[in-house]
This record gives structure tokens, C-alpha cells and sequence, in this order.
């Protein structure tokens, strides 16, 4: 007899579960050659490593909405399904820190650089850098296959798995839209209504559709709830989800480098096209130099002092005091949302805080 | 009503079956953005471009060997599921194009390269290279996503899909860690040998599995077949694989330019690690001359004249007969394996054409 899931548990159990399921997974691919474990222990460490687990969160708290038992092989095949979409987010970050290129993830090399300090370490021939995002390329993949394997079991062990499949066919097409669409706004216009446009369309469905609106949609329809409870987290989701990145993009310029462990303004130096910057931009239209300074600096600036000032430029401007009514504006049509499903206690508890964690968070 | 399938209509079919299920999937990322119709349109032309279908008729084929039928709507969600297949092998080409750096596919620009065209053609700002790989990635992860939901609704609307999902798991990681070893032999050992049993290892997971094994393996499951024919359908499925793969891999050395559409010598030129190389090396042992030769100039011969000289090389030794011997007795173990079943008229006659055709082909 397991003990009932305790929802504070939540990113420790999926860790587990992850653990599991991958051991299963490399034994499968190292039966196939030995030295395949290699690559495939290097996305092993980096999905356990793990951030936040918020999209299982999110999913868990879904499936308490619906009314889902917290013990018993249904909430176990919940809770596999929770753990599923941090085989999605391996996918998205290994594939993004090659479209990124990215050094590092989490103070660690990125799996594209690791696999290619590999090929350096072992003497292998050829282009070790190219040998690098090849093998990241395809453990991507893999995360994203070993993804779907896995919430498909999860989902064929509950009653009514139809609607889930749904909102999962639903949200890798939307967070795979979504980062299309970021790639082609980078290269696009420079007008900022166009820009900040774009910026929202992209929060949605890259970031809130993925990580906050279908996990919540996916653990309610996997416990089958109603319509009404569907539409009420959906529309919760929406909300928080983009009030999630509006605050993003603040701690990406504004960020305590020492809280968040990225440097500082790391979205100017990168040039990250958030609404954030397109406000910004929107705001210095009177002053046309600062503007210039802005468009010049942002995805150039290389020294600290560089950014600093691109960093001022911004805080100068009432673009910080509009995002942060947008994110309280975001939280407070989200909380209303979600007042008109009658949600168990502990769902309502959970989602809450989760909202409040997300929007209000320093890291 | 429909008229019943026949198994010579099945590339048509499926290709058919794939363009209304891309004009859906389509519609859905448009309405988040118009402007994402363009790189959506090169995946659709170039799953709709098409090649043989091969994957698709083995589906069939072991739809049939499995007692399936030819039409309802049985017969339907099974060939959405061999429509599936080239969702897969979409993004095996797209995903390899990028790896191998290739600029062509079926004579056309490749996906990555077509998209840093585009780049160009629109005057986008950035790096044009570096904007189509990205492009082509995400294209390829949508590929996947939505292969794996077409086939699970496919597989959700026939009777007993459990062991159906058992092959589609084992296929997509046995494909994908074929693809990893691949990457990981080229960069390893000299030793021809090792080389021989590498490259067996890569055509038994990267081609036949994925190809032949595994196709007839969903197709008979889909159709509830008995244990025993699904066992003589994926032997049959190995050896009939891997005996395309080393036809493959003749062509890729001897074929004619004219009839493969890839230019002379190509597997040369590019360096592939294949079992015909692995030969002609292990041939070559006893003039050590020959073999620097040999070594010196596979992936790193450039004019017409140098390509000529190791496709001579190779021509010398019995490599190739050894080929011929080994593709011929491949064919009748799978032959072989076959008669252990008893199957339909139909299924026999088309599987036995379908691998005659696989490893007998000039293209």
C-alpha cells in the first residue's frame, strides 16, 4: 500500500518517476550498444536535474480540480502523466540551447556543449562542435518520443482518455508554434506595436499554453471534468501563464544575478524581443537617441558596462511600472476565472499558491 | 461507401491521407499566426514529395498478414497509421539533413537549407544559416509530435491497440538510437572488424527495424495477429532490412547517377561507415598501399577523377560479391521465416514483391 500523494511531494515524485521510467528507457538503447549509454546518461542527468517541475504541478493541481484520487493506480498513472511533460521540456530546452547556442543550462554545460567537450575528451575524429549538436539533436528527439510513450500509458490506464489527448495533441503544437514563431519575429519588423503584438502571442502559446493552461486542462480531463471546470483552468491558465513570462522578462533585465544565476540583463545581451523591450521601445518613440542607443545595444552589448546602461535606459522609462500592472491585472482575471468552477479545497489551495509563486517569484 | 483498398494504391492513398491530415494540422498553426503558413508549407511539400512509401506498404502488408481488412472503418484508421510512418521519416530526413549538412534531398533544397533561402529571399535580419537549421528543427519536432498523434488515433479507433503501441515504442527508440550509434561509429574506431559489426548494428536498428521489422510488426498488431505470425513477420522484416540496407549501400557506391538522382561515388564522398566499406578494408589488408589509399580518400575525396579511383579500389576486391552473397541469402532466411506463417493470399504475394523489389532495386 503507497501512502496517498501529497501535492508539496509533487516534484520529488516526479523525479522518481523520471528515474524510473529513464532506466527502463537506457536499459532498451544500451541493449542495442553499450556505448550508447553515454549520451543517453548525459539527458538522464540533465532531465533529473531538473528546475521547478511546475508544468506536473500544474497538472497535478488539474487533476485534484477534477475531482482525481490522490491514491490508487489512477492518481499513479496521473502522476506519470504529470511527470511526462518534463520529457517534453528536455526536449524544448535541448533543441532551444542549440537554436540559443547556448553555453550553459543551469550552471552546467549545455548538452550540445557537453557532448562536444566529450568528443574532445575521448580524441574523437572530426568536428567535435558539429559532433556536439548532432547527438543533442537526437536525444532531443528521443525526450520528445520517450514523452508521448509515456503519457500514453498513463493516459490508456484512466477511464476517459479522449479529451486528454486532445489538449496534449493541443499543447506540443502550440509550444512548437510558439517557438516558431519566436524565430520568426526575431528576424522580422522593428515596430514596436507589431513587436509587442508578436511578444504576447508568443507568451501565450510558447510559454503559457505549455506550461501553465494545458497541464491544467490535461490532469482534468485525464480525471474527467466537467466542461465548465475545463474552461475555468483554461482560462486561469491563460492568464497566469503569461503574467509567468511578463515576469520572465522583468528578472531577465532587472534579475538578481546572485538569485537567479543568469547574468545580469541576460535577455539585452542575448536580444530577446520581449514585451518588456517592445514597451520600452514604445516609450522612448519621444526621445529618439535613447531609442537608437536601445535598438543598437540590445543583442550586441558584450561588457558589463554596456549593459548596465541599456539596463537604465530601460528602468528610465514607465515600461517596468506597466508590466508589473499587466502581471497584477493577468493574476487578478486568472483568480476570477478559476471562481467560476466550485474546485475541491486543496485544488483551489494548490492552484493559488502556484499563481502567486509564479508571478511573484525572484528566480 | 468506399471502395475496398488495394494494396497497389497504398502510396497514393497514404499520400492523399497525409495531405488532409496536414491541411488540419495546418490550420491549426495558422490561426495562432498567418505568417507561420510559410515554414509550414515546406514540411507539407516535402512529406507530400514523397518517396516510395515503403514503410507505409509494409504496414499494409502486415495489416493483411494479420487478417485485417480491406475497407470500413477498420481499414481506414489502419492506413492513417501507415500515413503515420512518413510523419516519422519526415523528421528522420529533415533532422538528418541538418546532421549530415546536406544541401539537396530528392533534388530539391533541403528543409534547412530551403528555409535560410527564405531568409535571404525576405532580407530577414541575423544569420540566414544559422535561421534555417532552427527553422528545420522545430519542423522536424512538429513532424514527430504529430506522427505520434496520428497513429495513437488510429490506434485508438482499432480494437487492441496495446501491442500495436509496444512496436510503435520499440521503433521510434530503436530508430533514433540507430541514429546515435551512427554518429558514434564515425567518429571511432579504424579497426575494420569493429566497423563490420558497427555498421550490421546500425542497419539492423536505423534501416530494417525501422523499415521493414517494425512496420509489419504494427500493421499485424493493429489487425490482431497471433503471436506467431508476428513473429515470422518482423524475421522476416530483419533480414529482408538489412538486405535492403547493404543494397543501399552498393548503390550508394556503384549505382548510376541517372537512375539513383545522387551523384557517383556519393557514400564515398560523404565517408559512410558501411558494411561494404568495412569489406573492401578488411579485403584490402594485405596490400596496405591500396588501403592508405582507400582511407586517405573516403570522406575526403572532392573531383570526379578521385571518386573514380576508389570506386575502382573497391571494384577490385570481393567486396562487393560478398555483398550479392550476403543480400541474396538474406532474402531467403527472410523468405524463410515467412513460410512459418500461414498468410493470406494477397498479404504473401505483396510482401514477397515488396522485398524482391527492396533488395533488388537500381534506385
Amino acid at each position: 500500500m503507497q501512502a496517498p500523494i501529497s501535492s508539496p511531494d509533487i516534484p520529488d515524485l516526479v523525479g522518481r518517476r523520471l528515474a524510473d521510467e529513464l532506466a527502463v528507457r537506457r536499459g532498451e538503447v544500451v541493449q542495442i550498444d553499450p556505448r550508447l549509454g553515454t549520451p543517453v546518461d548525459e539527458l538522464i542527468r540533465f532531465t533529473l536535474h531538473g528546475g521547478k517541475r511546475l508544468r506536473p504541478q500544474f497538472l497535478w493541481c488539474g487533476w485534484l480540480a477534477g475531482g482525481g484520487p490522490t491514491d490508487g493506480p489512477q492518481a499513479d498513472a496521473a502522476l506519470s502523466a504529470a511527470a511526462s511533460l518534463e520529457l517534453i521540456q528536455a526536449c524544448a530546452l535541448v533543441h532551444d540551447d542549440i537554436i540559443d547556442r547556448s553555453e550553459t543550462r543551469r550552471g552546467e554545460p549545455s548538452t550540445h556543449r557537453a557532448m562536444a567537450k566529450l568528443h574532445a575528451g575521448q580524441g574523437f575524429a572530426g568536428d567535435g562542435e558539429h559532433y556536439g549538436v548532432s547527438i543533442a539533436l537526437i536525444l532531443g528527439d528521443l525526450a520528445l518520443a520517450w514523452a508521448d510513450d509515456m503519457f500514453d500509458a498513463a493516459a490508456l490506464a484512466l477511464p476517459a482518455p479522449a479529451e486528454a489527448w486532445t489538449a496534449w495533441r493541443a499543447m506540443r503544437t502550440e509550444v512548437l508554434a510558439g517557438q516558431l514563431l519566436d524565430l520568426r519575429t526575431a528576424v522580422g519588423s522593428p515596430d514596436p506595436a507589431q513587436q509587442a503584438q508578436d511578444a504576447m502571442t508568443v507568451n501565450r502559446y510558447k510559454t503559457a499554453a505549455y506550461t501553465v493552461e494545458r497541464p491544467l486542462h490535461l490532469g482534468a480531463a485525464l480525471a474527467g471534468a466537467s466542461a465548465g471546470t475545463v474552461a475555468a483552468l483554461r482560462a486561469f491558465g491563460r492568464d497566469v501563464g503569461i503574467a509567468f513570462q511578463l515576469r520572465d522578462d522583468l528578472l531577465g533585465v532587472f534579475g538578481d544575478p546572485v538569485v537567479t544565476g543568469k547574468p545580469a540583463g541576460d535577455d539585452l545581451v542575448e536580444g530577446k524581443k520581449t514585451l518588456l523591450l517592445a514597451t520600452a521601445r514604445t516609450e522612448l518613440a519621444r526621445t529618439p537617441d535613447l531609442l537608437a542607443e536601445l535598438d543598437a545595444g540590445v543583442g550586441a552589448v558584450t561588457t558589463e558596462h554596456q549593459v548596465s546602461w541599456l539596463i537604465e535606459l530601460i528602468a528610465g522609462t514607465r515600461a517596468v511600472e506597466q508590466m508589473e500592472q499587466r502581471i497584477a491585472a493577468l493574476f487578478d482575471s486568472g483568480m476570477r476565472a478559476l471562481e467560476r468552477a466550485v474546485l475541491p479545497t486543496e485544488a483551489l489551495d494548490r492552484i493559488t499558491a502556484l499563481a502567486v509563486a509564479a508571478t511573484q517569484r525572484t528566480r
